[in-house]
């Protein structure tokens, strides 16, 4: 089963309103092993309405359409409905009991012509119930392609679908679909894919993605078939591919950055502090971003100026003058003081020149110098980023982040 | 002049990927003064993108197309739009000493075959340079349709079309848009209408919307028309509706929250530093957001141990025990020796549950206590939130920054 989406809206185009409501569809449908082929967006007009049902791929089953159901002027879906499936429109009483019976539910006794006017319906259509509004649903089962139209307004168009036409269309669904991402981190997208392109060749009933979510990159797997298959191919496919991307995988599908190393700070009853310069707080910030972070994040210092780093940080003055506040040796100091001053397992820290002023020949804009003190061991990483002032924080913390990670499997990098 | 737009991408289609290039381009063409017809999320498959383009309507005039043309297997839209346009593929060294020159500003000499394979490009093609990344844009001009080809990584995208496209589509735009974007924080959109509502309905002529943007409410003046008419009646638009809505507007345009604290701050010559527990670093990093920011930013501590807040923030056992970390109390003594600790003028402090564990009947979770010692005063809000984690600690921040701005205004709030 294949499923076209059509949203019907002047609001989705004008940049007033963003269309939700196909993302929603879509990971519903996902999840009940039903693929989307193609979302189309259109204005509230009959002209454009007709021309997106006509167009609608032939390979699709199913079309789903949201909006321009509603009881105002430039609600012109059902009329289009009605004239595309060359039905009579008709009173339904039906639909009248079900708006009255609504209205009294929400203490309103009598109806407004404009609300009663919504029992006025297209013949051949089968009425599906909206249970937070006024507009019903429609369904027209044409010979090749079954038709929904639903509400625009999320919660009416939420329940409709999750209450009437999912259940219908998992009933006719006999694929299922199989997904798993794996998330990466520190490796190009252009290098991960020399990685697994002979991988992916050799497997081409798997349908592979690369996906770059910056600063990350996503690999998503996905396989049709029946469970067992399905499930054991892509499983295999996931550890085939995680082998070959090694230490760039740092986890899968509901996994973030932040969540992976919370979980290894809590298996090793691990502690941390932070001391940030360029990162101005984003690494603290990204650490405490989980729930229970209290347990292994215990204080953050940002010092951005030189008098705090010497005052607050206690690292020496000498350092600064001899090597300058963004330095290897700045940046280790920084990471073995707030170790000692928060008296927690790890110190983590971060200076650099984030841009767009600041840099120099020998220390350019983009330059970031990160300190990191566990165990008997200390290490200091230094990169070099040409991005703008936003994406070079963000680079920075998560190249910070991401050295915590593979410190903590034991791997120097 | 209308435009249509194509987004290519299975992973748009499959609900791991949202596709937002869409909605950012749909705004800046309406600010722009242009309207967007429809919208076509299609699969990464060569079929399906010439049937999307084929299908385009005739009154569209400008297509633009977004995703495929990275260097991957997946990425097919380069050599469907060569087919479709019945081009060979050359190869270009322009694009490939723009490649090469990328890749060298990024620290890497050398380019690996996928990314060299980049300046093989569609001979009928205009290539349109892409600031952010190695795969060229491009523009083949019909004779009733122009088409513009951008990547699908939204920052590659966002330059290339604000720096070269939007551009040349407003050349060719014959009427003029006026438009301003007036910023809110603080009040409830339903709130801010009450206070508008009576202008809008006086005022028909000019176009008006409520766009919330998480946390904060934006509104829009848009009119087209003569460069001398338009320009003004936006203007006094805008002086009309900042009047009503009062201390709620913080900026217009390309203001953010942070930019205009940062230019009250150097304005009058004040420095800060920030105290923070529950949202673990949020202000500091958005504070530090700025490029100059060091000129007011001195300092930070995150105290997310009452230990860290006892040792680092010198905040009184006594004052914990009596009324707990999250307190007016607690909330008040780390502004005031953040403040007195790091020199500055101002001391900044948040101390709250942003949740989902750890609530008490007495502090329900989404409680906040913010903290802020400024000339001879000290301030305590409270606020309460009911969220999840991740916005609670985005309102949280948002408050204390917003609290921050009132009180450089002099309204205590």
């Amino acid at each position: 089963m294949t499923v076209g989406i059509i949203a019907v809206g002047n609001e989705l185009l004008s940049g007033l309103t963003t269309d939700t409501n196909s993302q929603f569809l879509i990971k519903k449908l996902k999840n009940a092993g039903i693929s989307t082929s193609s979302v189309c967006i259109v204005n509230d007009d009959p002209e454009s309405i007709i021309k997106a049902l006509n167009e609608i791929d032939d390979r699709i089953s199913v079309v789903l359409v949201t909006g321009g159901l509603g009881p105002t002027h430039d609600d012109v879906t059902m009329k289009t409905a009605a004239r595309y499936f060359d039905s009579e429109i008709i009173y339904s009483e039906v639909a009248y009991n079900r708006i009255q019976q609504l209205f009294s539910d929400r203490g309103i006794a009598s109806l407004i012509k404009m609300n009663s006017d919504q029992a006025l319906v297209p013949e051949k259509a089968e009425l599906i119930p909206n249970q937070n509004g006024s507009a019903q649903g429609l369904k027209f089962s044409g010979s090749k392609k079954t038709y929904y139209f639903m509400p625009g307004v999320p919660a009416e168009m939420k329940k409709m679908f999750g209450d009437f036409i999912l259940p219908e269309l998992q009933k006719q669904t006999k694929q299922s679909i199989f997904s798993t991402i794996i998330h990466t981190t520190g490796v190009p997208e252009s290098v991960l894919f020399q990685k697994i392109e002979k991988w992916i060749n050799n497997n081409k009933e798997l349908s592979i993605s690369i996906l770059p979510r910056f600063p990350e990159v996503d690999i998503s797997v996905t396989k049709s078939g029946e469970i067992k298959t399905g499930k054991s191919a892509v499983e295999h496919a996931v550890s085939g591919l995680s082998e070959l991307l090694d230490d760039a995988v740092y986890g899968f599908d509901d996994d973030t950055l932040e969540s992976v190393i919370a979980r290894q700070l809590i298996e090793n009853q691990l502690t941390i502090a932070t001391a940030e310069s360029c990162t101005g707080g984003l690494i603290a910030s990204r650490l405490t971003d989980i729930s229970g972070s209290s347990e292994y994040f215990k204080q953050g210092i940002i010092c951005y100026s030189n008098q705090s780093k010497i005052e607050q940080l206690e690292v020496s003055r000498e350092t600064i003058l001899a090597h300058g506040a963004v330095s290897r040796e700045t940046a280790l100091e920084m990471a073995r003081n707030i170790r000692q001053i928060a008296k927690t397992d790890i110190g983590l820290s971060t200076t650099g020149i984030a841009g767009p002023t600041g840099g120099s020949l020998e220390k350019p804009l983009g330059t970031v110098y990160i300190g990191l003190s566990m165990n008997d061991k200390d290490y200091i990483f230094h990169f070099q980023y040409n991005r703008d002032r936003a994406a070079n924080k963000l680079l920075f913390s998560q190249r910070a982040l991401n050295q915590l990670r593979l410190a903590l499997k034991g791997i120097d990098g």
